[in-house]
């Protein structure tokens, strides 16, 4: 017994999203406990001590245990520097830009081993490890949550790109007039509230509902453009909409393959992510498996 | 000398295009002779026996030189079907739909050696040996001619996704709510006829050249859309539209630049084909070298 414990690690993974912070204690397999805060969206030092207290419940418990915590890994819904290693653009949590989270974090617990990496790089890993990508070497993850984010793994890894300039589908203009992006159409159906706009459709307002078929069939547009170019076998869908995807997937699905033109790569699926709202959180804790 | 032309190998490369075709005897490394003929565009039997007249000058050439011409490689303005080897859509060579053009022209020539491809796959293929690629690994390649053609280049060969379902930047979706694609976009502007806008732009039609800018602002949308999915390192133009590139590609980068979110990503450069008109029958002739 003291053996298994002895060669048993734990790794701390936590999904920093606009909305909602989830952290789980992972075993390398599955999830040991895992733990759940709103966002502070009021400033750097706040976030910083709400994130310490979701890391803290999980040490405890990995203490009990008595298995060591080898590192921390953070999915972060932010573009990131990966030279700099620092948080490039966070639309939905400005104060974060040009921050380095990891070693902000390492300073305040006094741990070394602290990696990050964008939050949709992060549930496609995870989906792709341990979820619905298993055994696919193409996939195409999409996370529609307070942005909408996005990821492809292709020969093993995450793809990015020569400059690590790679971007979800969200940044796709859907409006060349306008020059309206994907992630600009869903604020404003949404009225910039994407987890209100949610909650209304479920509970059966007619105008969130119509909001979302809207936003279904710019995404499918959006989703279309880029299955012509990359061709994946699968697509993944994550987020807080996926609980609403019922109200808009099958527009998608209808107007994505109405605008795919080869025959057999109209046949994609899209899926949810089988390892639901913690994929994020899980795909973190890999980053330093 | 002897020895020199037994060991010395020809290919034959054609570039079959919706206007024009053009065919290189090509020695490996450079083009020993050429030859371009109006593509026919009333049927099948018309197109093969031009198609047959065009690669007779260039046999004769080789046979002139005792040296014997491996292959033939054929490049197409069509997606092709590459299980069964047939064309499986020219837009604008309707006739050529479900055609095996390598098969029909074997028997006809007795030769056995004949490949073919889609024409943006050839033309990048030579420019990544020969030309403006030359020593990069990920290049957007982009062909403006009577249609618009695209491929990529990654990890050292053309990306065809999991199903050869990939296509060019001709298919991407600018206007959501109307379902326009770059390529009717530009059909449109073009009156159908983008040859004859190339001419009256070169001539200096205001109404051309507003065409001309109009359509820059697309390309540059389509453009962007494809780069921050993909961040390649380079942008390779051709086609018949790239003589009045002039004309729009300012247009084009500043939007595509607009657009691109990574700054480092922004710095891509867009760049006219190195081997100009003959890329595509180069990168034809490849196929069989």
């Amino acid at each position: 017994m003291a053996n298994r414990s002895f060669n048993k690690q734990y790794t701390i993974g936590i999904d920093i999203g606009g909305t909602k912070m989830s952290a789980v204690l992972f075993d390398g397999q599955e999830v040991v406990a895992d733990y759940l805060l709103a966002t502070p969206k009021d400033n750097l030092e706040h976030f910083m001590i709400i994130l310490k207290a979701l890391i803290e419940p999980l040490q405890d418990r990995a203490g009990k245990d008595k298995i060591v915590v080898k590192g921390i890994g953070l999915g972060i819904a932010a573009e990131l520097d990966y030279k700099e290693n620092k948080a490039l653009e966070a639309p939905n949590l400005p104060f974060i830009n040009g921050q380095n989270l990891a070693a902000n974090l390492a300073a305040r617990l006094g741990l070394e081993n602290i990696k990050m990496d964008n939050d949709a790089h992060c549930f496609l890993l995870a989906e792709m490890k341990l979820g619905a990508g298993k055994r696919l070497n193409n996939v195409l993850g999409v996370i529609i949550g307070t942005g909408i984010g996005g990821a492809w793994w292709f020969n093993n890894q995450i793809y990015r790109g020569s400059h690590s300039g790679t971007r979800g589908p969200g940044w796709s203009i859907i409006d060349c007039k306008e020059g309206i992006n994907l992630e600009q159409a869903y604020h404003k159906l949404a009225q910039n509230n994407p987890a209100a706009l949610a909650e209304e459709a479920f509970r059966g307002d007619i105008l969130a509902e119509k909001s979302y078929q809207e936003f279904g069939h710019y995404l499918g547009i959006s989703l279309a453009n880029i299955v012509n170019l990359i061709d994946p076998q699968l697509i993944i869908i994550n987020g807080g909409a996926v609980e609403s995807s019922g109200l808009f997937i099958s527009t998608t699905k209808k107007v994505m393959r109405q605008y795919i033109k080869n025959e057999e790569t109209k046949k994609i699926r899209i899926v949810k992510a089988k390892l639901g709202a913690r994929a994020g959180a899980i795909g973190a804790a890999l980053l330093v498996s």
